[in-house]
């Protein structure tokens, strides 16, 4: 398998964190792909390979042993999970699964917004909208006063609601710390402690995205 | 269950379509929601019930009958193919399923463009970036481009993927229909021509949003 990749992206890292807890991180090889800044204001210049397999211009993208490239985070860590004899990331059917997949697209829902708010961070100043910065820092806000008041939920055997709500809580770290969201949210802080003690945690760390090729 | 609904998001008629073609459209209630043009660009007053169901704010969100709050299409839809005896709306495991999955991703990709473009066109004209127009625009145009390539991916039983296909060329209609999206594909057209026809998207065809309850 090849995963289209960056290091600081938090849906690259959702599929990473589910590829090494799956075992299955020995079988994919890195394509790393470059943004300029301009990414969040115009069309850049795209990497034939990669705009080929993912139109929509995001990453990740993942192109399969049968040679598909599948786009979207959950659909390819729905993949990976067929790749192992015993699928493992989602609660039995039940209310616990579906309490799960809230907080899972409640989650997803927190990282697009801080994906929009750092598209509008690396616009040109007068281009710019304090409203909408507003609003994708209130949603975040939401995201995770949720995720405070129903972390009992986050409990259990691991879960892609887990992964996916401690890359939302990391990429607060990385990108926004001035936020402080553990001020008002101390037992999703001490989950989040504890999250990312895990091996598959540590060893995909965020840092910031090449600009371009280092070969260039 | 209970569906936070307006007439115009693509992403409810998703869920809607997905009702009606499993015949569950009868069990759910239509719960309305009102977004006056400001909600592109900041944070807008909520229903409280809604933000409570959904604190990502956005539509759709299903309250199960289980009093499980839902969000993200794609997970309301899976959740509705578990209420049926034999879920029909992916292909079997192999090859077609991910070929399927991949044209779903790239269809929601499309939406999610349309959605952001929207967004933007709602801004005041000061803070309008015709970079991002431009940028949407053009990856709709690619995902279109990758559609009428992959065609023939998008025959056969009914699938999420058809669903979602079907309605992001009817949302290119109703909102950019300047963008003649038809003239360089003329495969997704004719295939489009004939999905159109089915009941469920009949039915679903989308109107303008109220920006506020008629009652107020």
């Amino acid at each position: 398998m090849k995963l289209f990749w960056t290091p600081a992206s938090p849906f690259v890292r959702k599929v990473m964190v589910v590829a090494i807890e799956l075992g299955l991180d020995r079988r994919i090889e890195i394509y790393p792909t470059y943004w300029p800044h301009e990414w969040g204001s115009r069309t850049i210049a795209f990497d034939p390979a990669f705009i080929s397999a993912n139109p929509v211009g995001r990453i990740p993208a993942l192109m399969t042993e049968e040679g598909v490239a599948l786009v979207e985070s959950d659909l390819i860590c729905e993949y990976l999970q067929t790749q192992v004899s015993t699928p493992t990331l989602h609660p039995p059917v039940g209310a616990s699964r579906w309490q799960s997949m809230r907080l899972l697209g409640i989650a997803d829902g927190s990282l697009e917004a801080m994906i929009a708010r750092r598209a509008e961070l690396l616009r040109e100043p007068v281009e710019q909208s304090s409203g909408f910065i507003a609003k994708q820092r209130d949603r975040i806000g939401r995201c995770f006063d949720c995720l405070e008041q129903e972390c009992d939920a986050l409990e259990g055997g691991l879960t892609l609601a887990q992964i996916t709500a401690g890359i939302a809580c990391g990429y607060m770290d990385f990108r926004y710390p001035s936020d402080q969201w553990r001020i008002a949210r101390p037992r999703l802080g001490d989950w989040y402690k504890r999250f990312a003690e895990r091996d598959s945690m540590k060893r995909t760390a965020p840092s910031e995205t090449p600009q371009r090729s280092e070969a260039c």
